[in-house]
């Protein structure tokens, strides 16, 4: 009768939490607990070698070669950053690309490092839409910013920090199915950008509006061939709008 | 027996030349070589519209816009190209990237205008790794190089340039296998480049020797992580061997 109530004790305990809090001295099962243990830090190792992309770490270990000091404008992102050439269309040799095609909130955070080493004067932070490709909600991608923006506010105080707008994606081209089909999370985290600004006390600056047609309320073809990465004229829009914060200390 | 030989001669004709020489005045054969016509020009069309990946022109666009002077350095190629920050690299603002990731030969031939337009002082060329992608051979890749150095010359002949070796390639990683399998194509580029440099008077910068990992013959694991592309330190390797020749007239 006991044995009959210690089983059903264990198989209450396995419903409930999904273990049995009772030591386990069974050879089978130190053996099973053996392999787990193996098998899930083989894949930890795994995670940790590659996390990311090859091509971010391509990125990432250049950018902790280069040098950053407390004159530089970093523009820190994913491919949209990428795709400009910053000190060219500010003409300033202190404005610095940090961009990363196909990064996301997470992959920002884990190389701030050789972007906070140098205390730079200013950084234009725009990231998300590779987030939101993935399906991660609004509040969750606002929430990653946030500890991108406490990141930096902590190791780099002085450091002027802009919270750039996601910018809006257009399915017209019937590429990027992912990031474009998503399209109506873009304003979502914008709301939640402007209220973290705002207690974070970093600035925020409005592209969306800048690019979006305001017929469909996706991003203006006239800027993209694509959907979701902008051509020079979009560059160019882009510059126009930040210029003002740029020559601001 | 007339007609008949007048319909040999006519099967012989389009045996021998694929048509007729004889005016062809029947109204199906008119509407035959109309809708040819058509169907010619609309493929034309469509391929004019897009010759290249859509991020060749996001980037394309871009350098129409930026600026060029007899002062700058340009870096032009594919994405090995367009992976680093080279003014940061030399520390030098005139140091210009002009690469784009996926570019080919004529890619690259396609769009000098927008580098030749300001008539710089240096001009950087590495290209030819995604046209051995496509199975195109080392000497057409040579001779389709040996057409962006005459239009260089022809247009901007105070410009030197410097005709970059291809880079090794590794299949270590088995990432892509389209470049990587062919990795002994490279070496016979570069002889062609050689002669072409040579033939051309532009100067030709072995890079080749310094990546290449001499027991395999194949790019030195220690400088990339994908078998084809650069970590911070190829970069820096590059930028060492390439140093001697940016402070040069």
């Amino acid at each position: 009768m006991k044995n009959r109530y210690a089983i059903m004790k264990k198989k209450y305990a396995i419903m409930k939490n999904g273990y049995v809090n009772e030591p386990i001295r069974g050879i089978a099962c130190r053996k099973f607990f053996f392999l787990v243990l193996v098998l899930s830090l083989a894949l930890v190792c795994r995670a940790q070698e590659r996390k990311y992309s090859t091509f971010y770490y391509q990125r990432a270990t250049l950018f902790e070669e280069l040098p950053v000091t407390s004159d530089d404008i970093i523009f820190l992102g994913n491919s949209i950053t990428n795709g400009a050439e910053w000190s060219e269309l500010f003409n300033n040799k202190h404005v610095k690309n940090r961009g990363i095609s196909g990064d996301i909130c997470m992959g920002v955070y884990d190389r701030l490092d050789a972007v906070l080493k140098g205390k730079p004067a200013k950084i234009f932070l725009l990231i998300g839409i590779n987030d939101v490709s993935r399906g991660t909600p609004a509040d969750t991608i606002v929430s990653r910013i946030g500890m991108i923006v406490r990141k930096i506010k902590m190791d780099s105080p002085k450091t002027k920090l802009y919270l750039q707008s996601v910018l809006p994606v257009t399915d017209h081209y019937n590429m990027f199915k992912g990031h474009t089909s998503r399209w109506q999370v873009v304003p979502e985290i914008n709301k939640g950008l402007v209220r973290l600004a705002e207690k974070e006390g970093a600035a925020y600056i409005d592209l969306y509006s800048h690019f979006i047609d305001k017929e469909t309320g996706k991003m203006n073809t006239a800027y993209t061939n694509d959907g979701l990465h902008l051509l020079g004229k979009g560059y160019l829009k882009w510059v126009e709008i930040v210029k003002p914060y740029i020559g601001k200390k």
